[in-house]
């Protein structure tokens, strides 16, 4: 069973992500987590691409849609194809709905090849359930009280075409997409996930 | 107008391109001289990953196809489109068709998926004219006298695949790729690319 966590930062998808994994160990799974893009060493050289080099040198639009793709195709022939096929459960934070809504929807760049591309990157290999973290943009925003990175750093317009991206998007994606109301409590959001999770799983909480 | 020089390694490509530009600049054209993968911050970087990180971690071919991807599509937006739109001459060393014949036709990766992804990373931005070096493998193997790189190392099996790739690829892409016959002197091979060249500039030798 492969699930996702996904929604604009501060949506406490880190904390949900984390309760979610020791859920899972309390019933006797032991996932195996990983991020989208990273958890391979090719992953984690393009992460450090993509989140460090832009100031100095502006990376276009189609080449950082690419390096995601990169290392989302490493990620799932080193980590998440083995995994299942092994029938491991897989929770990654962040998939490829973030690079379509990202780069597409609130990048610039046409949403259909976006998803065209990601369909050779991931060969086929979709989460069975995502969780989408649905938050209002202003909130999520204040919630976040580290450093920001070259995504984070964008204005309000740009969180608020995130969040409608992910909501359309999850609209196309259909039945494997959930979306969760993140601005309740962190118990309120992790029960939501759980009681989903444990339906799919087949088994009660 | 934007140039392209490929093949196999060992045919030549290096010397005929530095010639090529030599040839340009004798008739008053400074060309914008590149490299695919490289000549961007970002390209040099995928590039290393490319080239270095072989040995101790395989790279997906996936991943591997869209690094190159990557590396392109920041080229085209950084160095090729600015430079047509200047109205300067731009010479490529090696394009989207080594991406396509090195991954897809030797690579196992489908043909029609690498050249989809690389419509895209392009953004329809391709070369009037292609130079293909071509040249029996063992012959092109030979004449490689400098430490090989990870896609140098591999057989003979694998360069004949590339051979009939590239040859596959000239005819499907058409009139804009010139196959030139590279077992010939380095004065020989020069003069029909420089004759092709010329009737491509509209002037005389």
């Amino acid at each position: 069973m492969f699930f996702s966590f996904d929604g604009i930062d501060g949506g406490g998808k880190s904390t949900q992500l984390e309760l979610f994994g020791e859920w899972l160990r309390q019933r006797g799974v032991e996932p195996i987590v990983c991020r989208d893009p990273g958890s391979t060493p090719l992953g984690e050289r393009v992460r450090e691409i993509l989140l460090d080099s832009g100031d100095e040198t502006p990376i276009a639009a189609r080449s950082e849609m690419l390096l995601y793709m990169a290392a989302r195709a490493q990620l799932v022939e080193e980590v998440i194809r083995p995994a299942l096929a092994a029938g491991r459960t897989v929770v990654s934070d962040r998939y490829l709905l973030a690079n379509v809504v990202y780069q597409g929807h609130a990048g610039g760049l046409a949403v259909e090849a976006v998803r065209a591309v990601g369909a050779v990157a991931t060969d086929g290999v979709t989460p069975d359930c995502t969780f989408l973290l649905d938050l209002d943009p202003a909130a999520a925003h204040g919630r976040l009280d580290r450093e920001l990175d070259r995504m984070e750093r964008r204005g309000d317009d740009y969180r608020q075409r995130l969040r409608e991206g992910f909501l359309t998007e999850a609209r196309h994606m259909g039945a494997g997409v959930h979306v969760i109301d993140a601005a309740r409590t962190i118990d309120q959001v992790h029960a939501e996930i759980t009681t989903i999770a444990a339906r799919i799983l087949g088994a009660s909480t």
